[in-house]
């Protein structure tokens, strides 16, 4: 059963069991179920760095929630003026809002606001390299829409492991529900943090033993200078990336995730990005849902 | 009759009997008329360049359409980190966004899209120094609106043909709606393309004789040296921009229209904006409406 | 009684008894009253100048109101094409917005829109250094609702009293309403302009006397290189400020204002931004309810 979550920032919220539910609750709002958020609720999502499909999917999830948003533009905020977050949120909470969706550049930047007791509850959209739960839950909720649980699963999480947020969160939870994380792409970067999770495996052995291969965007802007020599896109794709021949060798049933935006040609061949094995869409869409599920549990009566 | 588009963004989609179609439609907005969109439908719009106008405006008709409007801002999206024009629309459909209002300084922006199949209609609200549809079309609804018709109507066409949207839809469809064209302003922006709609006449000779007037915005940021030397302000309105005197030689019942913003002083004398024969703002305020009209076609049940 | 404003601009409107209604259906609101606005009624909100409080706080004002708010962003407006004010509030006025909420930089800006009969309702929400009636009226309101009357009252205005918008229309409504002003901070900004309104009177001595202590922000921006050699944060701070040795030398029941956003640990110690005597947050609170009074007899009915 879900308890109310004052805040929902990390993903060491979620136990297995919470998993399981929010996904239950996300399918149910796919297939239509009314959403118990008390009307009117005032919702505001601050995203201190650029993202489309997160602040969009937010936006629409509290649309479908019922929530009404009010605009706020970081860019034009009293933020300019060195007021802290801390006080901005109180200003907002003073205004009347009642749930802040954050995306902010600095890792745990929720936690002075937590201790601070800011009164409005906080949704986690992304913090520096460290939490990003709503994508974490909406890439659950995708791998079991598709097999209908984790035990037993193979799932391969090939690419920049360290810049990204999808991976620590994704392989930790997924070992806790039963799933087989293994690791592929350049080995320099399948550093310690990785291993207690699961095996470096070569792409190529890898590619035939994968229920979800879960591609990793490289992050071009944040490759050191030797790793920009090492990796332009044509051979990072030749050497890393999902083309045809890797495609065709994958097991029967088994799908290809991406966090998005793809780079074309690099992590994934242009032609591959709408194949049949695909649920990069898939996943955009079911994060709405869980989005939906994920702020009700907040905001929920 | 209507028949329903998938996309509008061409003028070459309208005919005639459409034209009149959407101009009735709108007429019928203006007078109360419900729209038949289903409830929620889901509208976002990508405006790539500036637009105080048209942007408002296609806000306006969405609203009034019952449209749910989901912001999207492209200067904050992940059009920054590289993302193609298509994949950021094919997050927006699986996010749920249906109908994407666009404006993009790329000519004929929406070809790829169209044959890339994005599964989400595409309004096109400026394209380049390309195509401009629902311009044309409140236009053409200012126009009948004061006539009734538009059979054997002389409108006068004065400006900056060259660098205008406005010049070669409206010319086009005019001329198939049974007006005649003609052209005034600098001769050497009467080029080729624009003599097989009609004749260039001499600005003090053409007032007496137009039903309608209409002004194009000089666009100065886009002006050649050689231009910016021979047009100043001052000089443009001299020889080409309406004052007094020349608006007192128009015929009984002629009007003005302009696209907006207008440079008074320049095409229009400051004091003239408003005057009685003055349909600027009408033609704002019957944008909406029009808007309306062509949003339903594409989005309608 | 209160009677129907075409524009809301200036301080210069609101006699005392205008305050009292104002607060009186503000309180209202605060406490459930359902407004009288006719549905739909569009709003639109330009700021030219960056603010969170007064730009949430209107939005929010707006929504509880039952109004549409259409999104308007300066930045990418037509008035970066040069257009003026006044054309651009005459092209939103054709596209159907009936109320716009301005902040602009320019001293009086309303003025030449309201002699142009601009055809749609203006609340200023702040002009250069000019007025912020809002600002004020929720001031007010946060001092009657504390101590249900104005009369005896003894208000002290301490800080930046040369760069505020609120000193000025502070200190004028509150001795019209029979309160006692007086003032401190750095002398040199004690100007012949506040002389007729009160006293300066040394910050030590006038703490113990203040039922309200109302706090400047100090616009750090704003001073000239001889200001900022004098006043750093810290000589600020330990001359000016108040800290936890003043605000327990205050009369019992007296409390604390601050138009917001605090320099905290300048104007007043970190620690007491949220303490006891603090309305601080109060004030943004009511500032919305406040809104929508001045919004409803602007656009009521």
């Amino acid at each position: 059963m879900l308890k109310n979550f004052e805040h929902f920032v990390s993903e060491t919220q979620v136990t297995p069991e919470i998993a399981e539910d929010l996904i239950d609750r996300a399918e149910a709002f796919k297939q239509g179920a009314k959403p118990e958020v008390a009307t009117p609720y005032y919702a505001a999502n601050l995203f201190f760095e650029n993202s489309t499909r997160t602040h969009t999917s937010f936006e629409m999830a509290e649309r479908k929630l019922g929530m009404t948003v009010i605009p706020f533009d970081p860019v034009h905020s009293s933020v300019t003026k060195g007021e802290s977050l801390e006080d901005t949120l109180r200003a907002l909470a003073a205004i009347g809002i009642q749930v802040a969706v954050i995306r902010h550049s600095q890792d745990n930047y929720y936690q002075p606001l937590i201790e601070a007791n800011v009164p409005l509850h906080i949704v986690n959209a992304g913090d520096g390299a460290g939490q990003h739960p709503s994508q974490m839950m909406l890439d659950l909720m995708t791998i079991r829409e598709e097999f209908g649980h984790f035990k037993g699963l193979h799932v391969g999480i090939v690419g920049d492991l360290v810049h990204s947020r999808v991976a620590r969160s994704d392989m930790a939870m997924l070992t806790q529900l039963g799933a087989t994380v293994s690791f592929s792409g350049p080995k320099s970067w399948y550093t310690k943090d990785f291993q207690q999770y699961g095996d470096y495996v070569p792409l190529d052995d890898l590619i035939p033993q994968v229920d979800v291969l879960m591609l990793l965007r490289v992050q071009l802007e944040r490759l050191t200078a030797a790793e920009k020599t090492e990796f332009s896109a044509e051979s990072y794709h030749e050497r890393f990336g999902i083309n045809q021949a890797r495609y065709d060798r994958m097991k029967p049933g088994a799908i290809i995730m991406h966090p998005a935006p793809v780079n074309r040609g690099v992590e994934l061949a242009s032609d591959l990005v709408l194949a049949d094995r695909s649920r990069i869409f898939k996943q955009m869409h079911n994060g709405v849902f869980m989005r939906m599920a994920m702020l009700e549990l907040v905001c929920g009566k």
